[in-house]
């Protein structure tokens, strides 16, 4: 793996892992479970928890890469739009720096919703093991 | 909600959310899933997924706090040690500024083991909707 070096992965909000997430984690907030009060507040319908997305990182990270000797230093996300059910995300990253004398990989990332445009991104360091 | 409030509570890694986590995200990495794997990078045991964590910052944001009117903006996170199955582990956040041009609160946070410290630190802004 090396500076500029690019991945891609299509993630999908389905039913199981929105329920999972909620059954695992409680996060029952109305804005997630509400239709009505999510679209009090301007969306379109209930929000996908952010932190779903952080899982599909979790994924990535664990299981897509060249290797599997990684583990996470650190990681930041914004969020610039709302994810709702059953979207389909193109997520994309990119090596931004590889720090050899700690043996550590810094990426970007972003997650694409093909009308929504960028619904998420951000980056994370990961160490080499 | 203020600059300086401070807020605490408890999580545990339980083998439910481990597995649950597990089941939801696929991600299996060696490092999450085989102690020998584990014990032979230098860790106790199997490490648990860091966006376990994250899950929990996910209850505490929709749940704990006075609103339930909030949404995430951004999140950041930094692992400083690794967290085992059945972990019990001190959460503690802080307000550290309202910015109440954009209605919106930012957050220091850190998850601490009674015998390890702090295992990991971040931020986040929330705004209130």
């Amino acid at each position: 793996m090396q500076k500029g070096d690019k991945f891609n992965h299509t993630f999908q909000v389905t039913e199981d892992i929105y329920q999972g997430f909620i059954n695992i984690f409680n996060d029952r907030n109305p804005l997630h479970i509400d239709t009505i009060i999510a679209q009090s507040k301007g969306f379109a319908s209930c929000v996908m928890h952010g932190n779903i997305l952080n899982g599909f990182l979790s994924y990535f990270i664990g299981e897509c890469l060249p290797t599997k000797d990684v583990i996470i230093h650190r990681q930041s996300i914004l969020f610039k739009k709302p994810t709702y059910l059953g979207d389909i995300l193109e997520f994309k990253a990119e090596i931004l720096d590889f720090y050899e004398s700690v043996n550590a990989l810094e990426f970007s990332f972003k997650f694409i919703h093909h009308e929504r445009g960028i619904v998420a991104k951000g980056d994370f360091q990961i160490g080499i093991t």
